[in-house]
């Protein structure tokens, strides 16, 4: 854990955290994560996010090949999220911030949300 | 690595993930782990990030007690910044983004940032 592993700067570490970081997009990959693959059913699971923000977060995740759209040709038409092999990746990221969340959440208990 | 391991949604998860992922947070928190202390060292290390925004995350993450200011009674007075325990428990989440960004960075090559 100690620090000196890490170099000051890495671009691609400083892309990869703002990618998962911004607003509801952390909280998008942990829905799919968890096995929720609908658009109804993802809007349903984050308290807050609206159907258009949901809409344009999945395409910048796939924009990113962390998400798949798939078009399933029933009557209706279903469509469902699924992630790539890029975004099962991150469970090791929703892993790494749950832990630290879950030792840190007592002390935050009450602060207001940061976004 | 398997899904089920997550609850759909956690507002602890959310809130922590919003921290780090802000625009220039996480890197300036991975400078932080490196070792780097002070203001103009942070603004050096990270291209791009102005004096202005630098003090704005920095406050927000002494907010948050991930980030400690003090003050060194010298001669110009010099002023440090350190990670908290808190905030050197980021450690995991840096190096979990870290390794995700490497094993994914070639597909990503050229790509532009993403903020």
């Amino acid at each position: 854990m100690s620090g000196a592993e890490f170099s000051p700067f890495c671009p691609a570490f400083r892309r990869a955290v703002e990618i998962v970081g911004r607003r509801w997009t952390g909280a998008i990959v942990r829905a799919l994560l968890s096995g929720v693959t609908r658009f109804s059913d993802l809007g349903a699971a984050i308290p807050g996010l609206s159907d258009r923000l949901l809409s344009e977060r999945l395409k910048e995740l796939e924009d990113e090949g962390i998400v798949e759209r798939q078009v399933i040709p029933e009557k209706p038409v279903r469509i469902e999220y699924h992630l790539t092999e890029k975004g099962e990746d991150l469970a090791e990221v929703v892993t790494a911030v749950s832990h630290w969340a879950d030792r840190w959440a007592a002390a935050e208990a009450g602060a207001p949300a940061g976004s």
